[in-house]
Order: C-alpha cells, then structure tokens, then sequence
C-alpha cells in the first residue's frame, strides 16, 4: 500500500467546477478510443484515495510513472476484453462490432493499392541517416504545397513553418509542453476527443479547462452544442477566479465528437477572443478532407485572410483520419511562430519518423491526380453511403441526432433510453450494447455534461455496419422508452439541408 | 528581456561537485553529435543570468519550452554552418570532412540492396490501423527471438517483456519519467555519450550525476577510465549527502565514447552494487552487433545467468549502430518488469513507429541468413579495416589512444597538443581541426573531465576518411607539442591483444 503524494504525483488539481470540471478519463494509446469506450467511467483516482485505485505492486515506479501506468492499465482493460471478441466475418462473426473507434475502414483497398506501387520502397542513404528533426527538407516543402492548396491559403504555405512528427497526440504533447508551465491549462469546448486529456497530461503535466456546451438550443444559438465568445468568456473567467492560468484554446475543426464545422465568421469569433486574452489557438484540423457533404462548405483556419494572431495561431494536421491512416504515424504542425516551430522540434527526436516513411508520404502528398481523382471522391462517396445508412436506420428508430456532413461518426442521443438521467446509467446502457456484442462510445468519454449522448462510428464496410445496427436496434427496442422524456433538443442542423430528428 | 523563475523553468539545480557535476551541453537531434561536436562549449545558461542567453523574443514560450528551445538553437548554430559547408566529393571536395558524428556509413550498399526487396513493402490493413502501442505483436515476438538469439540469453526472451519505439533517445526519455519524480538523477560513468543528458531531462526533468572515470592508472584498475565499484559508491555517497535522490544507473555496453567492453564479471559487479542500493540498471545495448574484433568477447547483461535484481535491470537496443540505421527510428526495451514495460508502453503512443516500419523490422531481424553471412561479417571487415587504417595513422602520429574493437570511433589523446590543460585549449583545438575542414567530438561534450580527449569516428569510406585524417595530420603537425607533457597515461588494453600507445 502507498499513499500518491499530491506534489510528486503532479496529478491535476481538481478542476474549477462547473465551468471546467473535468476527469482524467483514460483509454488505450490513439486507437484508443475503441478502448475508451469499453470503459467510459474510468477517472483519474482521486489523490486521496489513491490506495485503492492505483496498484501497490507498482512501487518501482515514480508518483508520476504510476498514473501514467495507470492510464494504460484501465484501458488494457478494455483492451484485452475487445480483443479476446473481436467480430471477424467467417472466424467469429459473433464477436463484438466496434462502432466506437474513429477509423476510417472504407478505403484500405485504395490505399493499399497506391502505397504498394513501387515508388513507394525507396531506400536511399540520406533516408537510413540521422534527418532534421523537423523533418526532411523534401517533405516538408511537399507538406507545404499540400496543406496551402487543400487548406485554400491566400498565399503558399512555407516549408520553414512545418514541422513533422508521429501524429498529433505527438505535437500535443509537445504543444502543451512547451507553451505551458507545468499545472497550467488549454481551453477546450466539451464534449471533445477526449484522448487529448492524456496528450496534454502525460509528459506535459498541463490540464484541459472544459468550455461545456449544451444540447439545448437557447439564445443566440443556432444550433446544438453551440459554441459562442460568450461560453468562453465565462469558462475562461472561472479559471481566472479560481486562480488556473489558461494559456491556450484547442479548436477541433471538423469537431469530433460532434461533426460540427466552423464558419469563417465563427472561427474568426474565436480567434478574435483569444487575441484579446493573448491565448495559443491549437486548431485541430485532422478531419479537415473527410467533410464529404459538399454543401458543408469547410473552411481551414489556414484559408482566413489576415489571422488575428498568426504568432499565436498553429495547426496541425495528420493522415491518421483524412488518409485513413492511424497506424502509420504522420502529422504535422504549421505555425508563423518560429519559437514554437524551434521548441516543438526540439522535443521532435522524441516523436521522430522514420526516414522511409517520410519518403514515403511526400511521395503520397504530392500525387494529386490519385488524391483527386480517385481517392477523395471514393473516399466522400463511401462516408457519405455509409452515414446516409446509418442516418436511415436512426431515423427509422426514432433517435435524434447531429448530422453534419464531416468526420466518421454520428452524435446520437438516447437520452430518453435512460431511466434516468445519470451517468451511471449512460454506462449501463453502454454496457447492454457491449453485452449485445456492438461498441459505442458514451458520452462521458468526451465530458459530454449531458448523460444519455453517444458517439457512433459509421466508416466501416456496410457488412460490419448493418451487423452493428442490427444490434444496436435490438438493444434499443428491448428498452421501453422512458415515462418522462428529457428535454426535447434541436439536433436538426439549421444550416444544413440535412435535417436528421 | 525577461528573468526565468528558477522554480518555473525546472532547469537542473546545480550538481554536486565534483562527482556530479555536469552541465547541460546540448547537441541537435540525435544526430546531433555531429552538431555537439560543433559547438563543444555549450552550457545551460545559469540561471541568474539568464537574460543574456535565452532570447528574449521567445515571450510565446513557457520558461521550459524556452530552455528546450535553447538546446536546439544550441545545436543549430552548429548544424547551420556544418551544412552549409557538407563534404561532398564531387560538388565540394573542400567541404567538411565529419569524424564527429556516430553514424555507420560503411554498409549503406548492404542495407539498401536489403531494404529495397521486395519483401519489404507490405501494405494490410492491420499495419494502417491504431496498433497496440507497446508494438506489434509479430514485431514484439521477432525481437524476443533476435535478442535471445544475438544476446546469447540462458533462455528464450519473452515476447511481453519487449516494448519497441521510435529509438533509444525515446525510450530514456520514457524511462526517466516512469522512474523518477522530477529534479531526481541517474548515476552515469563520465565521459559518456552526452545527449543522454536533454533525453532524461528534456520531458522528463532527470538529471545525470556524473561518476568521474580517469584516464590515468592506479590502484586496482586495469585499464584507463576504467569503471570500478568503488567510484560507483563514491559518487553515489556524495550525490546522497547534497540531497540527490539518485534512482538509477546507466551503464553503455559496448562504451560510447570509450570503446570499452564490460567483463561478465564487471557487470555483475555493478549490478550488485545497483542492487544493493536499489538502483534501477538502464544498460545502453546498441553497439552490441558493433564488436567487430573477435577477441573483444563481449557479453549482453542479457546472456548472465540469474541477473541480481531482474525487476530492476532495462536493456536498450535498437538499430541506429548496429544496422547502421539512425535514420529509421527503431528501438526497443527489454525489461522483466512487467509495471515497467507497461508505463513505458503507456507513454508510447507518443514514440510510436509507423506499421509498415515495424513489418520491415520485423523481415530485417528474421532474416538470419542475411545477417548472419552477409551483413555481420561484412560489416564487421568493413569496420575493422577502417579501424586499422585509423590507427595505424594515429600510430604514425605518435597519438596515444584506446583501442578495444567496438562501436564506430576511437578516444584519442590529444593533451599533449594543448598549450595548457584547459577546457578552452581543447575547445580551440577542435576549432583548429574544424577550420582545416575536419570535425571531430572532443571530450567536454562527453563530460570528460580531462581537457585533450577527442573522439575520432572511424566508420566512414576510405576517401572520406583519409581525407579527414590528413587533414587531421596537417593540424597537428602545424602544432609544437607542448614542453611539458601530461602524465602519460597507459592507454593500452591489458586485456587486448590490441595495445597502442
């Protein structure tokens, strides 16, 4: 038995409430979220209760290796559970469907087939030598011209402002490291990926201040879970009076959980806001090719004329999700900041690829007729299929939901499946659909304050997603809907022509 | 201008001294000994001045991430000028000849011819999608089986005891974390490898205190700098009487810069000497395929029978050295300790490699035919021609220098060059040497505590490297050797039949 030190253990502080309460949910690596949503009530065990959570046997370890061991060991969990049942079509086609990890499963054909042509295996020595750990010169001029013609810059994107690295969990961690102090805090509307919890915390020691949206549609509000200047204004003012130092604002855009995609006029909002309180922007931009509705109209900051606070504003991008690739490890930060760019590739021989694959995806980047003419188009089509199937089925079902037209996955809310308004009732719900052999992602895990909303990944082949709704379905039906129904919300997109109720 | 709040900037306190004592020299990257060894006077600016060494301009930065910036910028100064005056032998055959970085550049046409089959480029889904962080399980399994095999281990290495990441650097930037609270220390044997120091301190805010080796003979010793219990105990006694909380010891097996080879004996020496004081034991493998004279008779840790302390004994290998490979970030860890392997695993999805990287290591560690009738025995000739060359120049010369067939370089005395036994004699040495267009490491960057030590990387082609010796020769004999000779220092190895002077 141990006691966990509050100072050692660099543990977060417990959050100013309400505006920014938060837990540290847990789940397994990126990939994560699929572990994440087999636990969704994983919380960070209170320091003073440390005894019972965190395990005696790890006394090899620092304070601060137990909580990190501690996060792996909630998800490993999940982890091993999943993987003892995973659906396989002829080897255990009553395994268990994964609706709930945010991967795009629909084109492994087409990228397998383009990354197998033979311009892709080039070994030169220059490649097997120690790189620039910003990365090699040649991609990231090539990162340069992708991201200035798909992020529609008013001027070329520089080479100098990219650095490259093993994925954005990689460059958060670094972000929060080299902008924060150690205890300080981003500010982040919620429900948000929650992973990024642990990016931040892990090495960084730096806290996520929660900007919690609502369902409900009130106000100015336009739409659900609506983000407005006000909402962080008082988050932001909460953390002051409570004496947490925020430094920064994380934007994810698409938004995941929720889909949502930012105006011009929005994101201008934003930036405007954290100009005025001298706040970092962290824009996560990860889905920002998998908007396959057209009439979306996405908008990458990278296209604003004249950002409000360029040396404050950086964005990262990756091909974990747009290019359906989270095994390969690449992402990407673009910042005017060239203290930041110097600091984040300082801690890049931490985060460093492989000199084959960076080869490898200059090659990938700069093949615009496969990226234009057959990979986003099958790609949209495909996502767009699939989530107009899964929309059907909610509709049919009688579920509200967001629809938005970008990401992989569905805002569902089932609030009125719940007896009670509760998260302990969110995890059994989660828990019957689990038991039903169909993984979703609860609410919880992305510090969604409403009990009952859920997370529905739709990018996977239709013979894995009808087997996936079928259970869900039966779920749902075994449930007599509850007597008094939650506040009816307004999930219908204004904006949108894809009204879904 | 701005003052960098002592407590904020988590910089090292001042070591104790003088066991300890040791600045944070920086170096770029990994690769970066060619940087270090660029700009050998580097220190972290003292903290009470720190107005005059941190760049004001960097106001966007935490005090830690303008500290993790200064080591890059550091290194860049150095990095800046060694590419823009890169040797080439055709488009710059007056360019700098670099003796300084630790890289094998002897067997590129090996490894590509390898590398480039067809083999090597397998695109399936599971190596696209989220993996397990701590590697795949095929990987994990193939490493088991090459360590058991080239360790010579009593038994079969498991599989689950392997954690595999994007390099060394990586993995003591892990380790330090889940070992130690912040501002604790590892004992190291000096002179060592230097960028050890921002790997355990960069993320993880470890400091190294220093166990002073000499070159100079005495008492039971056999050989110069040569690592006794004794000095372990030494620098351990006053680290605890200053307050240092020492929790662990690296040990570098074969020794960067020495060349050294621990005995079975030695080892177990310090591993009861670790074990008694509860010590974790990091021992640094990666030039253990690098032995390239037989008579060396070197033994992995990990081929002892009944390790003393296995719950607190971490082997480090990757491929960087012995596969000549820097640039394809593989590493990987190899620990008994099941809380261990499973912290470090948690902080891996910020060291994860790419999929298709690990498939290619995978088929490299499995081809034993390659390895062992091809690769080893060529690479091994190559290496030692190039060491026999090196030496027999250095012999010529009249140049004290250990030789004891490991790793890439040779540690040469060079004291006797220096008008005064001073760190800023050495320093203007290896001015002198890079003014005649020929870098090499001298010892300040390895915290050698002797001024006069270079080290001389030998692993190079035959023109480069009798370029850079010439050019090395002209230096020295432009130099009067100064009337009053250091101690002579036996730089023979009794134990070798390999005995130079």
């Amino acid at each position: 038995m141990f006691t966990l030190p509050q100072e050692e253990s660099r543990a977060p502080a417990p959050c100013p409430s309400p505006a920014s309460t938060q837990d540290l949910d847990s789940n397994y690596g990126d990939g994560l979220e699929r572990e994440r949503s087999r636990k969704p009530d994983w919380k960070l065990p209170e320091l003073c209760d440390s005894t019972t959570m965190l395990s005696p046997d790890s006394s090899y370890l620092s304070s601060r290796g137990r909580v990190i061991k501690w996060f792996w060991d909630s998800a490993e969990e999940g982890y091993r559970t999943y993987h003892m049942d995973e659906y396989d079509e002829d080897k255990n086609p009553s395994g268990i469907i994964n609706l709930g990890t945010s991967e795009n499963k629909l084109c492994f054909d087409l990228l397998s087939r383009r990354l197998s042509q033979s311009d892709m295996l080039r070994v030169e020595p220059s490649l097997l030598q120690y790189p620039d750990w910003r990365g090699h010169p040649f991609l990231r001029e090539e990162v340069a011209r992708f991201l200035s013609f798909y992020c529609k810059s008013p001027a070329p994107l520089k080479p100098e402002n990219v650095v490259v690295l093993n994925g954005c969990a990689s460059l958060f961690s670094a972000l929060a490291t080299v902008l924060c102090e150690v205890g300080e805090a981003f500010l982040i509307p919620a429900p948000y990926y929650g992973a990024i919890t642990q990016h931040v915390y892990l090495y960084g020691n730096v806290r996520l201040v929660c900007v919690y949206l609502d369902s409900e549609v009130t106000g100015l509000d336009t739409r659900p879970f609506q983000l407005t200047v006000e909402k962080l204004e008082t988050a932001l003012q909460r953390a002051n009076s409570e004496g947490v130092k925020v430094k920064g604002l994380i934007l994810i855009n698409p938004h995941n959980p929720l889909g949502d995609i930012y105006s011009p006029g929005e994101l201008r909002d934003y930036l405007e806001f954290a100009k005025r309180h001298e706040l970092h922007v962290m824009v996560d931009e990860v889905y920002m090719l998998s908007v396959f509705e057209k009439s979306a109209a996405y908008r990458s900051v990278l296209s604003l004329e004249g950002l409000p606070d360029p040396q404050r504003t950086h964005v990262m991008w990756a091909t974990s999700k747009d290019f359906g690739m989270s095994g390969l490890r690449f992402g990407t930060l673009y910042t005017e900041n060239r203290d930041v760019a110097t600091a984040v590739a300082s801690l890049c021989r931490y985060h460093g690829l492989s000199g084959l694959v960076q080869y490898q995806m200059a090659q990938l980047l700069r093949d615009r007729d496969w990226i234009n003419q057959v990979y986003l188009p099958e790609n949209h089509a495909r996502l767009k299929a699939a989530h107009s199937y899964v929309a059907g089925e909610l509709r049919a079902l009688g579920i509200p939901f967001l629809s938005r037209g970008a990401g992989f996955f569905i805002w569902v809310d089932l609030r009125k499946f719940l007896p009670e308004a509760t998260f302990k009732e969110e995890t059994l719900l989660w828990r019957r659909f689990l038991d039903n052999k169909v993984l979703l992602s609860c609410g919880k895990t992305f510090e969604c304050k409403e009990p009952g909303w859920f997370r529905l990944v739709f990018s996977d082949k239709a013979h894995r997603l009808c087997l996936g709704m079928r259970r869900v379905r039966q779920v749902l039906e075994g449930i007599s809907q509850v007597a008094e129904e939650p506040p009816s919300c307004q999930t219908e997109e204004p904006r949108s022509r894809h009204r879904e109720t």
